[in-house]
């Protein structure tokens, strides 16, 4: 049987980008991609799991920070080619510390982005070994 | 003079993803891709840009249906490769005629998306010749 899953538009790379919104405040947190068996394992296991282009490999959300990302829906577009998920955010989305990983806005007259984010934990505290 | 914009990390095809959320109701209203031109025309303007990947080409967000979107602020996130964009939507952003582009939800034990969007208007009436 095809899962609607199925019918996604993956990349070239087998990817595709997940937005991640915090499903009380409606925050976008961060985005990052899966690849299918990211979202199976996302729909299984009901916490996100992704695939790190950089480390080509899956990841847990949270397996080093206990920062996990619980499951309440998954959305896709009208070109099934981007994901929209809700989710219930454990800690913070960002691993610098910030509730969302977008915390830098843009200032015309600036020289430099300006830091607009809430820091909700110190990352080394987090991160210890 | 470097520009903020100028610490933006596009990918290996000169793009970034710019993910659209209503300023006022939060709501995630759709992902597109900007290259750097599109980025300073948004600036520049405070109308959204993006770069079609289809097309190949710079492309106004409501070019045609009129269904622009103003721009409050600019944000990127702690990689500094993702954009988030607020912006007050004239219209409705799909171009299927709904608010926003996620209008498809997953439900795991269904063999489609379900759809969970309102629509707007209907395209035909928006898109004629």
């Amino acid at each position: 049987m095809d899962l609607p899953i199925d019918q996604l538009r993956f990349d070239s790379a087998g990817l595709i980008p997940a937005i991640i919104q915090d499903w009380k405040t409606e925050q976008v947190l961060m985005m990052a991609w899966m690849n299918r068996e990211a979202v199976l394992r996302t729909i299984e296991t009901n916490k996100t799991h992704f695939f790190s282009r950089s480390r080509n490999k899956l990841w847990l959300k949270g397996e080093s920070s206990g920062h996990v990302q619980h499951v309440k829906s998954i959305r896709t577009d009208c070109d099934l080619d981007v994901l929209l998920v809700h989710v219930e955010q454990i800690g913070a989305a960002c691993h610098e510390g910030y509730a969302s990983c977008f915390f830098r806005e843009h200032e015309s007259s600036a020289r430099d982005w300006k830091i607009v984010g809430q820091k909700m934990f110190d990352p080394e505290t987090v991160y210890k070994k």
